[in-house]
């Protein structure tokens, strides 16, 4: 599995004194991001590029907050659920190993006219999946 | 159904030109405790006071993105669904009615000790509702 | 001088509980952009058109900080400083009249090739102030 | 100099396809916050005991914008200004050298009562640079 490790900024925490539940999507996004970089995939480029990776689902379950000083990794695993989606399975934990969230996104890629467009390096990693 | 009106910010929005999809968890938030005051129930306040409402779990479906320009409506709808937790059903449509995400936010209250307690407002608005 | 009504929102508060400082720059650009529509001019369009109205650079002056339920204006008055740059004075104030943040926020404007280009309708409105 | 080192994430691009205006403040403050903790003030266990470190004002140069892959270091230098009074003189420039933003940050510490109030090991730092 894919992981990230991060840290807590302190502007991501709100008045409960705890990261806001909206900055979970960052941290999540951020390393999907990286992730796909270490497979090749920028996703920035094939914006530009007009490929538009989307999120059509986000399931998140929240099982303790994460507050200012903490470390974490966010890991990463992509799975193939149907021809024209995948899914990223996302968990947050402490670097002492606290379970702070658990999340599955599921995405797709379209180009420019709003149809499905796969970039081919996704694909390749769907391949070596099988 | 408890409806808010908002604009697109244009700090909203990433380099794909559409507001991102974390940005859409504030949006949701925005509502609910925009909802929670036309009840009598100020976040803020019962915040400093050490009950602090909670997501457990949020799930959403993102159908249409929105981009610069776009007005659209954050509807609230507040279920009960065990004797702890409660959900938010939410709908972001344009102003034109166009779909543009749905979610339900599962969430509970807890106070300083991390114990379950409900503001009465709360309780009263199930009641109600039963 | 231009003025856009806006309210805070509790996912912009910080564990101080009050507004973090960044996000006075989100509401300052928001108000540019609204004064900008309110003389045709469409960031959005401009930026999707390779014209990229950019800040260089912006001095603020925090009052007091706003906090969960302020209602607030922020005012916005453009002049013309260089041939170049065009300042944006911006004053932020609750509607009950507190000085909240004193701004002067410097742009330019500079097309695909990252040389100056200026919107007309911009050109426009300096040569009506004149 | 205190030296930061980090990285651009996505999420942080506006749809001019740059780092938005409003998230340099947020490196700043992060970059501020840690090097506070390397001589020991914690900011959020001040902010609980109820001693605020607040911004006063803010100077910005934007001299080139970060980008989509972009490492930069956030630089910050710690000035006294006043009996009252502090600043933080921050300059942020990718790893290559390139100068992306200088900054000044005045800042004071406040107690409860909304009175000055200064951590001793702000002023230990301040004696030492005497």
């Amino acid at each position: 599995m894919f992981e990230l490790l991060m840290s807590v900024r302190d502007y991501e925490c709100d008045m409960q004194a705890i990261v806001n539940n909206s900055v979970y999507m960052n941290y999540l996004e951020h390393a999907r991001h990286e992730f796909l970089k270490s497979i090749n995939i920028d996703f920035a480029a094939l914006a530009q590029a007009g490929i538009n990776l989307v999120v059509v689902r986000a399931e998140m379950d929240y099982k303790s907050p994460l507050k200012s000083g903490d470390h974490f990794t966010v890991g990463v695993e992509l799975e193939k659920i149907s021809k024209l989606r995948f899914a990223f399975n996302q968990v947050i934990k402490t670097t002492e190993g606290k379970l702070i969230l658990e999340a599955k996104v599921i995405g797709t890629s379209i180009n420019a006219k709003g149809r499905p467009e796969f970039p081919p390096e996704l694909l390749n990693v769907f391949d070596l999946n099988t």
